[in-house]
């Protein structure tokens, strides 16, 4: 009997062998099939604590070339040393086309971990978990294969496994008091978990797996990839959803219904300036001390004076504080992520202003007109678009867009003045002259976006530029109100 | 008398405010002009405590487009707390051709902060002063236009704005620690800065400016640099000179003199490899907690065998704790900057390794023989080179080289083979035709760079190849063994 009992362990276990080395191989071969059908992978692996992520995932990439893959460890610090959206970092790390990343551990174990330790407030825990939502799908959406896993052991397990390592002093330094806290509170952290796996399944559903036996954990993770990336190859690039939330939206006027008049005369000009600039400077000490982030956004036609608006607001700024993002065509290690990649790693730190001289908006503007996604993609985008600036402003985010606004004729002088001046001729180029020629369907497409987007926390400005003096009035007025405000609530906040 | 004194001091602020205006718009005219011809500025202000480097700095860039430049501020962070080489940050923020980075206190105030906390000896402060001057030309030969400024302002003088912020309670908060520390030391401050440029102004001068008139010095700052772009722009783009120093190296032979028999049987390397495997494991979690960086670089012929060395390498390390990165032809944003600054930002967090599958050396090899690099910048490369790895290596790295050697003939036998069987297919390209006709000018060069750059603390090993299995094997050896005396020589430092 016993001795039956041996010999079929040793054949399972050689038969769980003899899987894993096919298994390894057909994704060694998938490796191929992503690379060329430009598929990005992200796996994420969360579990508990000595559970195996770490052999796990040495296993899962043993065999692979190392060009085709990334590790990425995410570390969850105390939310008071946060600098960023807590999303930021896992946003940062999604691979670009073709290839994979694996998360040893993710977004699942800093909101839950986050909220056991009482960093953040319940109402902030649910706010995150329909981020994660959020940002789910919209990598899904974007044509990001993702698999979750978590690797579950039991207590007993656990104790086992922390025991062994604790005992052993080449590896006691790997025992952390965390995970000792974690085990200790078991069962509070397998309800959490529980509670997050639950309200987060149902864009890309969790697979748990079996973390006390290693190798049949190992066979389970590589076939689950190898089945998705399967499916994912054979039925080409997902087109994605056009889900749209109804978002509390700001009426906004249609761009031929401003009136352009207003303008200011010079004296008063000279006096507000100067009177704004001073306040500015005063509030970006304040908000810097108060770690509030701010984000400018600015667009607007071409010669509307958008540089010269931002270089009078950033003149009353410490350059210690800001940053200007001017956004150009993406460079290809751009093009190949996430439209919103390059402008999430370009996100402020708190207390931290930036300006976007151009911003994520060119989706449904330039990109739109010009066929550079397709219809399924921008008409996504004010959805997409919406979500991300409200995940901003529930970061604490200051958001406020300006859109510079001037009419055809006043271009035409601006152009012409430029063509004619050659310190400004720079300035001038072919492609602004092709753009002005598309002036209608530019037209319409900002005024959809206006529609679409002017959200209650972060609305849209018209900015009468016309008088390029009043406009930059105009502007840090609204910039200076919304700081104020920011510091009042910021304190009130605190208070609760 | 004191009415035409009066009248003396008015007109004299009116024509330095008159002359700030021209320059900033001769500045604004070569900021074309840098673009158009790719140069590349960088503007390193340092100087007291309070001395007005962010009033300056904002001077500086106020008629300046966003899109043109950037200003960091970079924190010297307590030794024990660094991750990278202490010059890693400035390196990471060297600016793409034709913009400028304005950095608001650099590697001056790092290097002599450190110093005179005690936290760096005076042997390391020494070697750190060299890695500046070599850093600081190996910048200007890779075109780099750099003007460093001290911001000098008496100690009564700091004394009285030191006190001025402090007292207002809305500027309090910006006097910190370290600033009354320096001010109670000024005259310990002042010999290190003047130790530090005394010995770090003969590649790129020092230009001390008054920061107690701070319209002098703002003039004085925007003539020097309009100075400077002028005469860059005229002269036209530094060619660089070719400086060899000696370094002690280690001998190596010819390529063609490389007995390439060495094999090993099948049982003896399943049996080495586990052994060596296990020991790395365990060698990874001491580098680790010592916080060893490791960087192992790899080269060799199209099919040596790298990517599957590389492979057997990587099974033993815990993923958490190392980065492959594969090096192939650089993308613009990285083609537009130093050529080392890819692999600079690619370096390993202490305790992490890194692999570099191709590495720098892709200079004199790759870049020397398409042409895609001057004779002149090839030829310096050699010292850069050994310039960069004697920084890593005193910065606390163990670097590895290994050539992966095969014969011709082994190459074609592989080649033939990858592209008969389907699932390696992908594994060879017309590239690899292409620069297998080019052998024996890769041999010339690939001998060239062994003997240059094989120095004591950096070495080459020649891993004999045609036996996949013998190379694995002798490659772990090696890096077994250097850890191992990594480690050991990590407690001797310790302990004198």
């Amino acid at each position: 009997m016993l001795r039956d009992f041996e010999t079929k362990k040793r054949e399972d276990s050689n038969s769980l062998n003899t899987e894993i080395k096919q298994l390894e191989t057909q994704l060694l071969g998938q490796q191929q099939l992503l690379m060329k059908e430009k598929m990005p992978v992200i796996v994420l692996i969360e579990g508990w604590a000595a559970a195996g992520k770490g052999t796990l995932i040495k296993e899962l990439i043993s065999e692979l070339d190392p060009r085709f893959y990334n590790v990425v460890s995410p570390v969850v610090l105390p939310e008071a040393d946060e600098r960023f959206p807590f999303l930021y970092q896992y946003m940062k790390a999604i691979p670009v086309n073709g290839k994979v990343t694996f998360l040893d551990s993710g977004w699942m174990e800093n909101v839950v971990r986050k909220y056991l330790r009482h960093e953040i407030t319940k109402e902030e825990y649910r706010n995150r978990v329909r981020q994660v939502n959020e940002f789910e799908r919209q990598l899904r959406d974007g044509g990001y294969i993702i698999l979750k896993l978590f690797l579950h052991i039991e207590k007993r397990k656990q104790y086992e496994r922390l025991y062994r390592l604790a005992e052993d002093p080449k590896t006691e330094w790997r025992v952390n008091r965390e995970d000792l806290m974690q085990h200790k509170e078991y069962k509070r952290f397998l309800e959490a978990y529980d509670d997050f796996m639950e309200k987060t399944g149902s864009t890309v559903g969790w697979q748990i797996l079996d973390g006390s036996h290693h190798k049949t954990a190992v066979r389970d993770a590589l076939r689950l990839l190898v089945q998705r990336v399967d499916h994912a190859v054979n039925d080409g690039r997902y087109e994605g959803v056009t889900f749209q939330e109804e978002f509390p939206l700001k009426e906004m006027p249609k761009l031929s219904e401003v009136d352009l008049s207003p303008s200011i005369d010079d004296d008063e000009y000279k006096k507000e300036l100067k009177k704004l600039q001073t306040r500015l400077g005063e509030l970006h000490n304040i908000i810097y001390r108060k770690k509030i982030p701010v984000i400018l956004c600015y667009e607007g036609w071409d010669a509307a004076g958008k540089g010269g608006n931002i270089r009078r607001l950033t003149y009353s700024l410490d350059p210690r504080g800001f940053d200007v993002h001017p956004i150009a065509s993406p460079l290809p290690h751009e093009l190949n992520r996430h439209y919103l990649w390059r402008f999430w790693t370009r996100l402020p730190k708190t207390g931290h202003i930036c300006i976007f001289d151009r911003t994520w908006y060119g989706r449904v503007m330039v990109e739109r007109l010009e066929g550079f996604c397709t219809a399924n993609e921008w008409h996504r985008a004010y959805n997409e678009i919406n979500e991300f600036e409200r995940m901003l402003t529930e970061w604490g985010a200051v958001v406020l867009k300006f859109w510079i606004h001037i009419d055809k004729d006043v271009q035409l002088e601006r152009f012409n003045d430029r063509e004619n001046t050659p310190e400004k001729q720079w300035k001038i180029t072919e492609e602004d002259w092709r753009n002005r020629e598309k002036w209608d369907e530019y037209e319409t497409a900002v005024d959809e976006l206006l529609q679409k987007t002017s959200t209650k926390n972060a609305p849209w400005h018209i900015i009468e530029s016309n008088d390029k003096k009043y406009a930059r009035i105009k502007t840090l007025k609204i910039i200076v109100k919304a700081l104020e405000k920011a510091c009042e609530k910021h304190f009130k906040n605190m208070m609760e």
